[in-house]
């Protein structure tokens, strides 16, 4: 006997652990197995006054769960003020090394003359995602994207989770270790689906299990014809498989401001904005969620997997 | 003969010179000693989307003769296209050391750890000319001025003139000699009235004939009810004395951009913006300046007698 209990024990944590590493995030976050949870998640908060406050409006619809926020931006404190008076608001921070519009732009949070492998010639941050990841110096990220969430802290948020604007930090290796690293110190989760491993081998030869990552992420085509946006998201709604899914948006109206900004981006510009809106806070969306049985999560949900 | 040469130079020397003090600035540009010249000014170029359209707008109508930029703000590259598309606006720069405004904010174009004196704890400009200039490290103003306007340059901005947004610059002697300084350098002129110096010991104590500075500024009060702004301004018109005076107008329309970033401060906001923006491009400003043989000049007229 004597003998066998410690054998028996051993049986029973090689089970345990087995059925530990078996059991999926929905199950994990109190759900069924074959649960379809969904994220609807809405990016670039601070960016304009437009993005802000149409993003409030979805919000206030209950469909749309989460947002994350762009520190460097100038209408930052506007939705820092929205984050203080909200606190059970789902907001994270959309971590920014980019500046990708042409006719109103911003640079970095920390010293610039200590992050001058992020800038251009003027002083911004670079335009695309591919230039910042190539000539970023990793100390400097780390520096940066440290100096955003201080700032963010500062003026009062409390992130619930952390991604990456036009995912810059998920270009290579170096730059996707930084990003974990700090999320781990922060006890934050990431944006990372399980869906991406395939495109980039760093993604699971980094993570672990004690990281929390979805299933997928769900994005529409800038290319989607306007009259089949609807459409577009209803459909994969409706093929949508069990699991965690982020379907990430981006919430404006089509208005003077949001058409300034992005009049040199149209495919990713104030009228597509205006359609995610519309949608995101339809009666179709409400619907389309009821009958397939979809429910709404947010990353406070999934943050409180992580080990405080 | 040969004594009496000297003695009549030196007496036609001395007559050239009292002349010369005594011109008036009107006389200076080649105008009648009673002439009324108007330059009129837009300020807060670059801030915002809002007042760069509407700004742009009114110097189609050549009835706004002159903007000032503001290097930090969002908008900045917006307005540098104009004006590297138009190279003869007559554009200057409105230095910018103060963000006033709580839900939409600027810092610094220098690195924020080398002018730390002129920031608040979220590393933004202070709210108020009074709490910049009374934490302000004269060195570190200096660092931002400079900063400011070799941005400008690289962005292929030419500027004809210098002012100081909210008036910081002249808050004190230290302030308005680095300013000052920072002008002649440049060999640019300066909003600068005569009118001020019984306000401020340092200006005439700081001023020499060779610096360039108007008659008067004429601006609104906040305080004119909506309905009396027209009169308010056409009143002032008809009164104008001769010499050299600018009217510092602040355009924009009455949008949600504007109203957003002005939310707190409804006595500065976008309607008072809209309202300056339908008077100065309206017929019945046009008729004022005829009916009281009213000249617009420019900021670039007055440059020219700086010696290059």
């Amino acid at each position: 006997m004597i003998k066998k209990i410690p054998c028996l024990f051993v049986v029973l944590m090689v089970v345990a652990s087995v059925h530990a590493q078996e059991r999926t995030l929905t199950e994990r976050l109190g759900y069924p197995r074959d649960a379809k949870l969904l994220i609807v998640h809405a990016d670039d908060l601070g960016m304009a006054h437009s993005v802000n406050v149409a993003t409030i409006k979805a919000f206030e619809s209950g469909l749309v769960t989460s947002g994350s926020i762009m520190v460097p931006c100038p209408w930052l404190p506007e939705i820092a003020a929205y984050a203080r008076a909200n606190p059970q608001a789902d907001l994270g921070l959309h971590l920014t090394l980019t500046s990708e519009w042409t006719q109103f732009r911003w640079g970095p949070v920390a010293p610039k003359d200590r992050v001058a492998s992020l800038l251009d010639n003027n002083g911004y941050f670079r335009l695309t995602e591919t230039d910042a990841a190539k000539y970023a110096d990793p100390k400097e990220v780390e520096m940066e994207i440290r100096a955003q969430i201080e700032r963010a802290k500062a003026l009062g948020i409390v992130p619930t989770h952390l991604d990456s604007h036009m995912g810059t930090l998920y270009q290579n290796k170096a730059l996707f270790e930084i990003f974990l690293r700090v999320a781990r110190e922060q006890k934050l989760p990431v944006r990372v689906a399980k869906a991406w491993f395939t495109r980039a081998d760093f993604l699971p030869e980094l993570l672990t299990p004690n990281d929390v990552f979805i299933d997928r992420v769900l994005d529409i085509n800038p290319g989607v014809a306007p009259q089949d946006w609807a459409s577009f998201y209803t459909d994969a709604l409706r093929k949508l498989e069990p699991g965690v899914t982020e379907v990430v948006i981006h919430l404006a109206y089509d208005d003077t401001e949001m058409r300034g900004a992005t009049s040199d981006h149209p495919a990713w510009g104030a009228a597509w904005r205006q359609r995610d809106f519309e949608f995101f806070t339809s009666d179709a969306f409400r619907k389309v969620l009821a009958e397939n049985n979809i429910k709404l999560i947010t990353w406070r949900e999934l943050g409180k997997l992580i080990p405080k």
